[in-house]
């Protein structure tokens, strides 16, 4: 914006407020027209990009959006539950910046790698945006050597994905990511993942679920077994990964036609991704002619075993399937992978919402070792919270008026009926703030006893002090319950120390309205 | 990384553990030999660019860092804080994407938008990350209608500035803003930014501070008395905001030089930046010859006036100072700015640390409008918390060792002096995690108890339940107090109720250490 232009438009503001001026006293038209005139030459002088200021259309960049108050307060609601759980298992809080050097996320993702964001060449580094939390995990493993760690992070991730919004598919998004390095006991850690997970939905509370869990050494296995080359083990894997969103049929001719796998190598793996199960279904394979030879497949139904086993002692055995068609698309994964996924749709109103997977993860062992010189290993596993469904659903179910949230936290406003009260009020509210009592007023110099009363419903704060002529000279003021309406005179001094007790003495639950 | 190399990764990894097994197991040197052999060759498969992995620097982008465990710890405690106030407040919590359409951002940052981040054009929409988060206000605002807001925003900005990372100036940074917009009574809201102000730095507890103020029209009413043409207001306002960095010298040189401002117009700009005061500059302000002419430099001074009134009455006028010298380099602002400054340095250790600004805003009653194809405004004023050099401030208290936090919340360890309790300890987790417990272990199968215990002593972790086979068969379980080394015998069916019991009874003060 010119400089000139500033200030003509301090101009325009100026002399519009003439000319309301002069409306509102009802001078005589001639007198209006006048200022009208110059109020209209001033007007001229604005450049033709000053009058119509907004040239482009008036929007968020394609797939993101804004939060408003009330998805903020379900947003920070679900998060707030999310880390209370991450917390409980001991993990650590941190955070990472939202660029990388492009190089440090290059060959981490495989064919997905197309999605991901890049800053403009503007001298300097080359820098691109966070794909997910974890590749910023391992390179800050390896560049800090820490070989042990219990971490959470919870961050936004950029992905130039085809959005959809209305599922809560974005283009920026919040993971919420749980992650254990160290060299440990197989399956340890791995189960307290899938244990995090449970916590975390039962929590949330949003409908039924499974976990599904399968492992990279058994698909690897499998596919070696079915007669797939080695070289074609990652590719045919990402094709596997596509079966919750196409048929089989689909699958099997990307397969062929695009992954180079033979039609009967693909009608074998056929008949094993249909199958899911529990442990007699990891018997069975264990027993099975083709995979009991191969190497990997053994080891990988050995840990889907242990952590079957593990999932029993923590009593979240009837919520793991294993399931043979799980994939995931991520290159990195090297061990167990799981994915949950709600078992019904969701109703909202007359409607019913399919939410499918809202949480992911698995182990990767090689990823920290491709950021240290010497390849040296931290052994990781993790998991990754969907919450944009999450929040998806519950704003869907606000908007059906099936939740209802308080944006605000306010529990006292001061008002006044009278007029030339705002010092009052303002030796008020600095009196209630000091006190660590969360106050409001009107920030009008004599704002209408209805138009106060009214915020104070609309918002749901409690409480209001009410300040008055007569009242202040005998030294009290009028605390009124906005609810039930009833009025006590309480003496100045002692409006703090009863308005605490008032406060302390409030249901919150009510207050606050039911979320989730 | 190609799919065959992370097979080949895998194979390595399974020839190490062969080859450390042999040596564990004291093998004969020749077998041994044989399989490191072995083990050789199959690292020599591996691609150079394998091999050393690691071609580029390992590091974050330039002038960004990664928060570990207690960095986030001490962030998250700071940024609690500052949320309280902006609650207390009655705020609501916005979010916005870190990204605009590059046309939002045009024009609003006067010189510094050069240091704007763009994205690479990957095809679609232009697109810039977001410099300050008061202009993505101003957008939501204008497209979405809405005249009238309080809320707060906390979340990082970008700013490709010279990076001076231990002072903490960086390229990412976090920004914690509260804005009041809506057509109100004149210093109202802008009073409460400034009450505002106070609460957070008397929460952060960091030292004395000073709040100044000025009025973007005074400066204007200043710079059109002392004979600056119009169109050099706004240039000249970014060179007189260079006084905290550069002496009046330097600064008089550069209006002169490159602003265009005559020597003797300079000159008289001089005599009025090096003043500031209280009411009685107002006042003699309002007397002086040049300046009561001026029917801007009148409204500026009427309105500081207001101001400190307002400010007197919510008892905070010993921190404010009126100093015609702060000007603000931002475009937008239209009426009051101010920046609270600390006025000691902050010793650390033998060193003494200069913090200087750590909050700054004003009112901007264009910006709104700028968004609006009618160029209907929305009046605003706000401000904006500086938080990274708080938290440079207390980092280097930490590393001095005058504080300490504690970087988890875990309450209670479950441990066990036997081997093959594995099985045992992950129910008793279980049993803790679902009754809602911080609790961890080892994953490790048989870990030592000397390693558990100095767990818990250098996590603060307060309660280790120990299991031990003697103790499980008559059902019962030992509860230890880390720090006085008392075990106490519980039934295992009380478990949960004797550690709430204890956990309850904790003096969280002394637990968490004092942050700040």
């Amino acid at each position: 914006m010119a400089e000139d232009q500033n200030i003509l438009l301090e101009k325009i503001k100026e002399q519009g407020d003439i000319v309301r001026k002069l409306k509102a006293s009802k001078e005589s038209n001639d007198k209006i027209k006048e200022e009208v005139s110059k109020l209209l030459a001033l007007k001229a002088q604005l450049k033709p990009e000053e009058a119509t200021p907004q040239k482009f259309t008036l929007k968020t960049a394609k797939g993101t959006r804004d939060y408003n108050a009330q998805q903020m307060t379900i947003r920070n609601n679900v998060l707030q539950k999310i880390t209370n759980v991450f917390k409980k298992h001991g993990a650590e809080c941190l955070d990472t910046p939202v660029f990388e050097l492009k190089d440090v996320l290059t060959g981490k993702y495989g064919e997905d790698s197309k999605l991901i964001y890049d800053l403009k060449d503007q001298g300097g580094e080359i820098l691109s945006l966070r794909y997910d939390l974890t590749v910023p995990l391992a390179r800050y493993l390896a560049m800090n050597k820490i070989n042990n760690l219990k971490r959470y992070h919870i961050a936004k991730v950029y992905r130039r994905d085809n959005p959809a919004m209305t599922r809560g598919r974005y283009r920026e998004f919040y993971q919420c990511d749980y992650d254990i390095a160290g060299q440990f006991d197989p399956m340890v850690p791995d189960a307290e993942c899938l244990k995090v997970v449970t916590e975390i939905l039962d929590a949330l509370d949003i409908g039924r679920y499974v976990l599904k869990v399968n492992h990279r050494r058994l698909l690897d296995g499998m596919f070696e077994a079915c007669g797939v080359p080695a070289d074609k083990f990652r590719s045919t894997c990402s094709t596997v990964d596509k079966l919750d969103k196409m048929s089989w049929d689909e699958v099997r001719t990307e397969m062929i036609n695009e992954k180079g796998v033979t039609p009967d190598a693909a009608d074998q793996i056929g008949e094993y991704v249909r199958l899911n199960g529990g442990t007699e279904l990891v018997e069975k394979l264990l027993a099975d002619e083709k995979l009991s030879k191969c190497k990997s497949a053994v080891e990988g139904l050995e840990g889907i075993k242990l952590l079957l086993h593990f999932c029993s002692l923590f009593g979240i055995k009837d919520k793991i399937v294993f399931d043979l068609s799980l994939a995931r698309g991520l290159d990195y994964y090297t061990g167990v992978i799981y994915e949950a996924v709600l078992t019904q749709p969701i109703k909202i109103g007359n409607e019913e919402q399919t939410v499918g997977s809202i949480a992911g993860g698995g182990r990767y062992d090689n990823l920290v070792g491709m950021f240290d010189s010497k390849n040296k290993q931290v052994p990781c596993v993790g998991v990754s919270i969907g919450v944009e469904r999450i929040f998806s659903v519950l704003e869907a179910k606000l908007a059906a008026g099936e939740i209802s949230v308080r944006t605000t936290e306010v529990d006292v406003y001061v008002a006044s009926a009278q007029k030339n009260f705002l010092d009052e009020r303002m030796k008020i509210c600095a009196q209630l703030w000091d006190a660590g009592i969360k106050t409001e007023q009107s920030y009008k110099k004599n704002p209408k006893m209805l138009t106060q009363l009214q915020h104070c419903e609309e918002n749901g704060i409690p409480f209001a002090v009410v300040l008055g002529e007569a009242e202040l000279k005998r030294g009290v003021v009028k605390i009124r319950n906005i609810i039930t309406r009833e009025e006590v005179e309480v003496p100045q001094d002692d409006l703090v120390q009863e308005l605490k007790v008032k406060i302390d003495a409030l249901d919150r639950k009510v207050m606050n309205g039911p979320v989730v």
